[in-house]
This record gives structure tokens, C-alpha cells and sequence, in this order.
């Protein structure tokens, strides 16, 4: 799966802000393949990205619609049918990270076969996988762990590419989450991977590369969410990371969606997964910390990054607020 | 999926015994479901069991014709079609455990559609399950986990099972392989589940249940697997176990299928499931150790045993040579 760009980010009648965060990732880091917003009446979001149909996007050369918009239970409206049709028609690939499928509207499935267009679930994963096989690769992976979901995961691992280019390393971002697949063009969403293949899934997604080449690899779930964590294990092992980064927000009260689970400390987080990467990595190391701080003050984030940094001995600090230049100093000198 | 019973053993043109070992674990576990076995001309397989055509599969009250073959590839060959829907003319449901589905064969679909029976593709779950939520459940769950995939813990379930309902005690095991469905009649094919809801679907297959009923759930895989242990941690996750039984074959020399693993050390591997397994369950213990000494000798093995038991302080058997009666008996104070 390659999703072709320039966008057009779709976010139909999205009730807020939230139901379109999968377009707004998509234009707050790839803002130069980002043509324009596609709203329909009602639509409460702003990606602040020029208003188009979809008549103008194709003209300025759009490549792929990307409805980039959570709806309730993931459904896609067939009333939406008609202006899918018309991206197919006027030469656009379409791609959806909705649960269901693009493939269930057969109007849609009927113009993209006329006008060989693709059509990308990217929650869906196509392609099959190798069981994993555990074997070292060349080149160095980075994988972003956490204590919880939705943590800051992709984020991190997002600005650590960025300032990786802009430092002229060799490094790529490799999604393995809807979102992530946006931004990358590519990649495997791997909790929706029948499960014996998820840790060979990961090993596909981050093959060989050259010896100073860095994949930056989207983590997910935590091995504490009582939901997940098989997920979590089965992509550690895949990646086989030679660095991990841990994410955490200081202020979440429970584990995402499980009110009877309390967040694991962070020592005990870093050190089991230490413990059970080392059994594809032996050599793994922690390059450092990334913290949400959003909800503390100034100088209450100052304080809890400074804390942290010498209880761990290791390089921390707030992707938003700091950037990640002391993880990339930690990556440099790898 | 309920499979009904008695059924029909169907091993085709198996080349040896090991071809067969889906329908031997069914004729051994389960005799009084086995009404007779049927073979193609070359089949070298034998279970021992009266050997039948569909006819007389029928006439006798077969319900289910069991493909209980592996297949080079996992494949269902086109020849065995008409053998198939003479079953389902006869009145009989269709269960497969290879990798090719029933359904893609179009004359057992059309007959299957036309006589209303069921056909089931036991590698291939069809029902949905939500994400795991790592809820108490009440009643009892042990759990067998292993240093290594293919190291006895279906066995030793099962034969947990037999020693349990011969003392009257309240237990049922719970299938999460192909074999073992055959075996239960009923079950989840684990690896076969999406990853997200690993733990969902042994929270569903091992519901609430009386105070005093144990549910003997089939281990897969192993922590220590590099390719699977993502779905074992899943399955940890889910049982949620009361007991764990540690699973280990002392002659193996590397990891299944892995051969530059070597196998964990036992207390490494009782130490990680347990400390992994309090996530759901915090009161989890070890009930006790299950060996395959099938490579021993009667005085190697007995020395070997013993040597376990003072080592860990746990009852240690081997479910072929000694019994699980140790094991039973631990359960019956728990």
C-alpha cells in the first residue's frame, strides 16, 4: 500500500475538533502535501487549509481524497457515495481510516474499477504476512513505548523524524497505526493483524537498511492495558529496537478506557520493557523520556522534566514544549 | 460454533501418523465421539477406529465430518469435494482445521446452502469480540504456558480435565487451537483472532462461572517465542488465570521453528509469566510444572522430576508417565 499524494482531506460534517483529528495529524505534519479541506454544511472542524470542492482539488492536481474523519461506530455514510464517486471520476485514489470499508458502498466499488483507481482501508491491512522470525536487521530502530494509549506515541516519534532531517540523518518514520499511515503514505495498522503475524508484520514494515539509517517505529497500546498488551509485545519484538523512547502524561488517573486500572510508575514500565525487548535485542537501551505536559504549568514542567531527567539519567522533555532535540542529540552519538 | 457429535474422521491420504495428529488428538481424547475413521487408497495414518464411507458414517448417526488432516500448505484439494458433499447429503455438518477454508470450495457451499447444514473453519473465527476489559470473572481459570510452542500444554489441560471430572470436581476445558476444538466441540482459534481482541476472546470463551468451577484453558506459544509471544500474553491477559501450570520439554534444543533461540531457563520463564500475568489477576500462583520426559529414561525422568519438585516446592509430573493426579491434588485445596 502506497497512498499517493497531494490530499484532500475530507472531514465532512465533523461535530468538533476531535472527530477530525486523523486530518488534522495529517495536516499538521505534512502540511506540504496537503492541498485542501473538504468540509459539508454543519462541519464544526477547521484544518485551516483552503475550502475545496472536489472539482478544484482535482484541477490543482490532487491525487488521493482522504476521509480523514471519525464518525460514531466508524461508519461510512452512503450518502457520501455520490462525492466519492466524483474524486474516482475526476482521477482521484481514495483512501479511508474509517472501520468500515470503502469496498461496502458499491457505487464507490463500481467507479474505481472503471477508472482503475485504488481504494485504501487503511485499517484493513491487504497484505500478508510472514510469521516473525526474530532475526537481527541492519541498520537502527527507535520504537516509541508508553505507559498508557493515546500518550503521545506517534507525536514523539513524528518530531524525532522531523529533527532528524532537518539534522541531515538518515532516519524514517514507519507507521503502524491509521493516523500514522496517513503521514507516512504507507505502513501496516497492526492491531487490526490477525495476531500470529503481528510481530513478522513489524519486521516486514522495518526491513534491512543501510548501517546509520534510523527507523523511527509508531508504538502502541502499552504493556499495561490489560486490552492490549499482547499487541504492544508482538510489536516490540518485531521492531527488535536498539532504542526505545517512554511516553507518559504525569496527569492521567487511568489506564485509557479501563477505570479500574491505575497507570503503571514509569520505572516499572521502562524496566519490563527493557526486560522483555531484550529477548529480540539484546543490546536495546533507553535514549530517553518524552512527557506530555500540557496540563501542568510553566514551571511545574520544568521541575517534572528536570526530576526526571536525573532520577533516569536520561535525556527528557516535552515534544510541544521543548522540542525533542536532546532525544536526537542522545540518537546522534548512538 | 458448537461442533456436534459423533463424528467422522476423515485423514485422507495422510503420509504418516504426524499428518493424522489432528484426528488422533480427537480419537484419543474424545473415543466415545469417534464413530470410525475413513481413508483414501495410500493413507499410511491408522487411529484404530472402524473404518467407515460416508454411508455408513451416516447410517451409524454421524454429525460432523471431521478434515482431520494437515495438508502440505494447509490446502483443501478440489478432489475431495464430491467425498464432502456426499456428507452433507447424508445429513452431515463439515469441520476443517486447515488453513484453506470449506467455503472456497463452491460445490460444498451449494450443497451446505441446499440440505441447511453448518460448515465450519475452525482456523477461521467468525465471531466478533469486543477488546478485553480485564474484569474479575468469578470461578476459577488455570492457565498452561510453556518455555516453548508444541510442548504439551493441551495435553496436560486436557488430561487435568479427565483427572478432574473422575473426582467430581467442576471443570471444563477451554479449546484455543484447532485440535482442541475438535476436542471440546467448541473453542477460539487464537492465532487466527485480530490482535486488537486477543484478550476480548478468552475473556468471552471463559466466562463467569460457579465459585468452585475451574476452567482449564489451552495455552499457545510462548513469552519467550520470538514469532508468537504477543498472542501468549494476550491469552495470559485474558485468562486472567488462578493457576498457572509451567509446560517444558528438558531435551529440546532450541525455540520451535527458531533455531537460533535457545529455550529459557524454567525460573526465568515462571518468573516472567507470573510477573506479567498479575496485570489481570494479582493473586496468580504456580499450581505446578507439567514435564514431557518422553525422551528420558524411566530413572532419568523420576530423578529429573524430583529434582524440579525440591527445586521450585511445586508438585511436578509428567502427564504421560506419572499422571496429573499431583497436580489435581493441589487444585482440589486451592
Amino acid at each position: 500500500m502506497y497512498i499517493a499524494h497531494p490530499y484532500l482531506l475530507f472531514i465532512g460534517d465533523a461535530p468538533d475538533d476531535l472527530a477530525a483529528k486523523t486530518a488534522q495529524g495529517i495536516a499538521d505534519w505534512r502540511p506540504e502535501w496537503c492541498l485542501g479541506q473538504m468540509r459539508l454544511p454543519g462541519c464544526k472542524a477547521d484544518l485551516k487549509l483552503p475550502d475545496m470542492t472536489i472539482a478544484d482539488a482535482a484541477a490543482k492536481g490532487a491525487k488521493t481524497l482522504i476521509i480523514g474523519v471519525a464518525n460514531a461506530g466508524g461508519v461510512l455514510p452512503e450518502s457520501w457515495s455520490p462525492m466519492i464517486v466524483e474524486a474516482i471520476e475526476r482521477g482521484m485514489d481514495v483512501a479511508s481510516g474509517l472501520h468500515s470499508k470503502l469496498t461496502t458502498l458499491p457505487e464507490v466499488v463500481k467507479a474505481a474499477e472503471k477508472h482503475g483507481r485504488l481504494l485504501h482501508d487503511v485499517r484493513h491491512p491487504t497484505q500478508e504476512f510472514a510469521t516473525g522470525k526474530g532475526k537481527r536487521r541492519s541498520g537502527k530502530r527507535l520504537l516509541a513505548v508508553g505507559t498508557d494509549c493515546s500518550i503521545g506515541k506517534m507525536y514523539t516519534t513524528l518530531a524525532l523524524e522531523r529533527e532528524m532531517k532537518k539534522r541531515r540523518m538518515k532516519a524514517d518514520f514507519r507507521a503502524t497505526g491509521q493516523t500514522g499511515i496517513f503521514i507516512a503514505g504507507s505502513g501496516v495498522s497492526i492491531d487490526a493483524v490477525v495476531s500470529d503475524f503481528v510481530s513478522g508484520a513489524v519486521e516486514w514494515l522495518s526491513p534491512d537498511n543501510d548501517a546509520d539509517h534510523w527507523d523511527l517505529i509508531e508504538g502502541q497500546g502499552s504493556l499495561f492495558h490489560a486490552s492490549f498488551a499482547g499487541v504492544s509485545l508482538g510489536l516490540l519484538h518485531g521492531a527488535a529496537p536498539d532504542a526505545l523512547i517512554m511516553c507518559h502524561e504525569p496527569t492521567r488517573k487511568h489506564m485509557r478506557g479501563l477505570p479500574h486500572y491505575p497507570l503503571p510508575d514509569l520505572k516499572t514500565c521502562i524496566d519490563t520493557n527493557l526486560q522483555l525487548a531484550r529477548l529480540t535485542n539484546p543490546d536495546v537501551k533507553m535514549a530517553g523520556i518524552a512527557i506530555n505536559t500540557s496540563k501542568l504549568s510553566d514551571n511545574e514542567a520544568k521541575s517534572y522534566l528536570a526530576k526526571l531527567e536525573s532520577e533516569y539519567g536520561l535525556p527528557t522533555v516535552d515534544p510541544v514544549r521543548t522540542g525533542v532535540g536532546k532525544l536526537v542529540d542522545k540518537l546522534q552519538a548512538w
